[in-house]
């Protein structure tokens, strides 16, 4: 069997190296977590982000620029067409997994109507560059002109990949072709304030067989970190990156989405290249900012004001901005690494953001989401209309729709697929990463091998792997172990026997109609933060296998306030339902003293207030993080300040 | 003796109610904290102020629109004028003050310039209303041409009050007649983005005994809060306190200079109509957001994002805004509230304020501001050039200017007039409110009462007071004991007794000879915070007097990280220099676990990892906030985390 059986489908196909992801077409979900985020992502999600860009005139925008009629006003974003393209990306990804005509035709509808506001000369953008607008490549710095052609490019790639060249293709690469010209070595030598064309053109140029696509993501890699860009405002370089060239950065920094697609840019063209100083310093990134600028929740970005990674350490739970769009850009990044690198603790981390960071976003309907995902909400919020943009779906309360409305469709495209991210290859041995009922069927060298997988993950920790079909050449299996999931164990012709977190290597044959069995403990389990993160000093959070936990206000008593609960550390949380119970009771702060009304909220003495009573202990439920908010507004907290207080002193 | 032998060199007269401020030239400060920081600002900052306005062609804008020539780019954001005046203002104050003949020079100078600017109607705005630029009162969500309207006001009842009434004020006049004219009863009912026309109008209202003023005044005040102003981007009506009625709300929020300059608006208002009910909601609204929203500096606003007031218990040390700005409309709040009232917690909080949050911004040579002052600065910041605009002197670096450059003259009128905060007097009754050397010298109905105040304060706690002339006519003085101040003692004709904090009264007849002394307590203390605030549980501060005090990191051993050290609370601080000794030791964090490297900066496990070794405490001295990062850029934390970790679970 030779390479051209193996699958095309896939979002990032490495130019080089001896790994490649599985194609959308090689898993088949059976009913489980991802098999219903996806199919609500199918069944509603798609139409509802293009009912919102049709009604709010988004989509219309091209029609105005093939009309010529470009000089009213121009509803949307300056980035606004890159949300079509994010559609165009999902539809794609989705008709090439379903074969779902109405997927088809609404590609092939806008398509058309993209197709008549392209430019002769292959530039296209409904914002710049027509009459009554601001000339092209007049903003670099805001203007998002490349950035919506990186989203074009990777909508294209979805495509040629599912479907074959076509239009949609065909006005990426006279699009592309523009950029070259424009921003090649021969045009001027600028950058977009946001990072994206670089993935777009690099994948562009694998799915196309185009090293010049390559070489002009390779050039804007390296142009960045220069100062080119002036800043905006209040922000400094930093905000785009352009501070340190991003083979000498240190650490992800300023705005999060920004800093995260720039990296999976830069590991495209580090692969395609074999530029390993370039791979090894975005590990280096990647692990310094794992370590210290990481939410429990694989959330990243913790400022709001710009968006952006905050200092080392710098983690508020309350104020953590996590992003959707950095959530989904930070499992590009990893995807990207571990393919690079086969290494397990990329797809660790992207285990954990698939279910604390996109799973949490959109609501059970799949007609809201969160923009933000903060792991604190102190009050539940009121007044806010579900049914109305809301700037950034803050307190508590997915909205249907957002001025500056990235996620939703990111949303889409990553769901649709999932499947992509779920397992690798690499020459006779497959690679599991991600656990989900259903069917792998894989070619290898030695020939095709189907595994039918059953599991009721990430609620339970059993995973059952029967081999449907395998070659008759040798071929290995390895499994992820999580890194939280020690005593786990793994069942094979060699028997029972604990595996570790990292890899286990299943041993033996794998014949047709043998059986794997892998237990993942999934009890729920304390996690206590690095002592230098300040925000979250004496809190525990809880979390049960990959799923991180928190509780809501709803499930207290009526008379208690999120504000001032203590959970009992020194009893194991135990699972309930598809979350946990804790022993937790409610502070009650220490009466003001006489005179002190008004006063502001610090007292002086020798030793902090105690509380007078001997604390009344509740058994509380915990629910998983992506569940919150969904049984109405509520105050929420993730990391819960712990009694006996052991907040990491050794005195 | 009668009314007019009174003092009206003041920032705030109340048409009615029994208490006034005294005026500045009432007291004369001798060396000491205050007279250094205010001769500062007179050598100093009052020049520094004009030179980069005249510099950066702020000043120039008026020329251009007395010369019609304002089709050009325009220097400065649309408030820039609001700077000329707030330094007007800052000169009027100073030459009142001082009879510093070079500050008159300058106003009248700047005066000319303005006055050729003034519209025939009275409108008098450099960024609308003229050739090239929008017209007036387009953009009142945004454009601030109340606002800077507000600031030329309080210019003019600066200038009415020190020199009487002049070009100045008769600009002034027709600005309020235009603004009352186009905004009044038959006028439009609009409402800027941003209060101070409040204040303005107030003020002026009472300086020129113009009832008009006032009602213009009252109608700003009770149009607010019904939600006419379109929101900004992402931002919603309690941005600019147009979600509620002044009178109905519960607690400040939203951006918090335009919060408390609407309260400050809002008191004047109250008084002057002996609106009761709004007197009492401004209380309420005071007391709230001091006991959940403020800072141990005093410091208000902890959003970076819309330099807002977060929610209750938000109070992050970090990410504190703390814009110098919002210290100092608390100050004009308080004063306020506490000349409606007499209560003592006003001047409280007037102090903390003043010595940590107005005496921190500006650096010693008074050429470079603090914007933001933050209460834990995580890295010494690099690269920051100390010349150069810079765009909030974040980073632990004052900035000689800033592109919304609000701080550096607010600073300076608040300076050049802090006179004005320092006692009161209400019939025959003398409050000292502020300690500083100097003397007082003020107008009783009885006869001049003059004192001569001889103390180290802050730095020292004795205060010591000579009755220098006394009104035959028995007068009464009461003291303010710092609500910090317990084991104050008095010693007056009765001898020496111990005062409780809140007010202390002199008992005896003050004769000219007599002498009082006042002992405060300025031992440092450690301060525990409420428990509810999240962002500082488990740590501990330090004050001394009212000066908080901060660890820098040029103080610390050079192994040792703020990130990572503890305050062994078991010992008592002792006082050193301004500051004082701790014992504090560097946190050695857990060793990864192997395989860890890479993983986010949390573990499982039942209890969280201890630290291995004993500590090795070590003697690390804390300096006053207000002087932090003089000696460099340094890291810096007022909030330690505290060892043993006592943070107010009781198990």
């Amino acid at each position: 069997m030779d390479n051209d059986t193996r699958s095309r489908v896939v979002p990032v196909a490495p130019a080089a190296g001896p790994r490649r992801g599985i194609g959308l077409d090689e898993l088949h979900l059976a009913d489980g977590f991802w098999r219903r985020m996806q199919r609500t992502n199918t069944r509603t999600t798609l139409r509802h982000c293009l009912d919102w860009m049709e009604h709010l005139g988004w989509t219309a925008n091209f029609d105005r620029v093939a009309q010529g009629a470009t000089g009213g006003p121009r509803p949307g974003w300056q980035f606004s067409d890159s949300e079509i393209y994010k559609l165009l990306e999902a539809l794609a990804w989705e008709y090439g997994r379903t074969g779902e005509g109405w997927a088809n035709e609404v590609l092939e509808s806008l398509v058309d109507r993209i197709a008549a506001a392209q430019d002769d000369d292959g530039y296209l953008n409904t914002c710049f560059g027509h009459g009554g607008r601001p000339p092209r490549y007049t903003d670099l710095e805001s203007g998002h002109e490349l950035y919506c052609t990186g989203h074009l490019l990777q909508a294209a790639v979805a495509r040629v990949r599912t479907a074959g060249p076509d239009k949609l293709v065909e006005i990426a690469r006279r699009a592309a072709d523009h950029v070259c010209r424009e921003f090649g070595p021969q045009g001027r030598a600028g950058l977009c304030g946001h990072p994206e064309i670089e993935l777009g053109l690099a994948e562009l140029g694998r799915a196309l067989d185009e090293p010049r696509y390559t070489e002009q993501a390779r050039l804007f890699v390296e142009r960045r970190g220069h100062g080119s860009l002036r800043p905006i405002a209040l922000l400094d370089a930093s905000y785009f990156q352009d501070d340190v060239p991003v083979r000498e950065a240190a650490v992800w920094r300023g705005h999060a989405v920004r800093a995260l697609y720039l990296a999976a840019g830069a590991a495209d063209v580090a692969a395609d290249t074999g530029d390993t100083g370039l791979l090894e310093a975005l590990e280096r990134q990647w692990e310094r900012t794992v370590e210290r600028r990481t939410y429990l929740t694989g959330g990243m970005g913790s400022r709001h004001q710009d968006e952006g990674f905050g200092e080392d350490w710098e983690l508020p739970p309350d104020r953590a901005y996590c992003e959707t769009c950095a959530g989904i850009a930070s499992i590009m990044v990893s995807w990207r690494l571990y393919l690079a690198t086969g290494e397990v603790r990329y797809a660790d981390l992207m285990e954990r953001t698939l279910y604390n960071v996109v799973a949490a976003s959109p609501g059970p309907d799949g007609r809201a989401f969160f923009y933000a995902n903060p792991l604190h909400q102190r009050t539940a919020a009121v007044g806010i209309r579900p049914d109305r943009v809301n700037p950034r779906a803050e307190g508590g309360v997915r909205a249907p729709w957002f001025e500056v409305s990235c996620c939703p469709t990111n949303l889409a495209r990553t769901l649709a697929g999932w499947q992509g991210y779920a397992a690798s290859v690499e020459g006779d041995t497959v690679s599991l990463l991600q656990y989900a009922a259903g069917e792998l069927r894989t070619a290898l060298d030695g020939g095709a091998l189907a595994l039918r997988i059953s599991t009721g993950y990430p609620y339970d920790g059993a995973v059952r792997i029967e081999v449907v079909e395998a070659p008759e050449r040798e071929v290995r299996l390895r499994l992820r172990v999580p890194h939280w999931a020690h005593g786990a164990t793994l069942t094979d012709r060699a028997g029972e026997r604990g595996v570790a977190p990292g890899w286990a290597h299943v041993r033996g044959v794998l014949a047709p109609g043998s059986v794997l069995r892998l237990q993942l403990p999934v009890e729920p389990r304390l996690t206590w933060p690095d002592p230098r993160i300040d925000a979250v000093r004496g809190c525990v959070a809880v979390e049960r296998g990959p799923l991180v936990l928190c509780a809501e206000s709803v499930d207290l008593p009526r008379s208690w306030s999120l504000d001032a609960v203590r959970i009992d550390t020194a009893h194991p949380p135990r699972a309930d339902g598809d979350g946990a119970v804790v022993r937790m009771t409610a502070l009650r702060p220490p009466p003001t003293p006489p005179g002190a009304a008004g006063y502001p909220p610090y007292r002086s003495s020798a030793a902090p207030q105690q509380e007078s009573t001997a604390p009344a202990w509740r058994e509380v439920p915990l629910v998983p993080y992506h569940r919150w908010a969904q049984r109405g507004s509520s105050a929420m907290r993730v990391f819960l300040p712990a009694a006996p207080d052991r907040s990491g002193s050794d005195r």
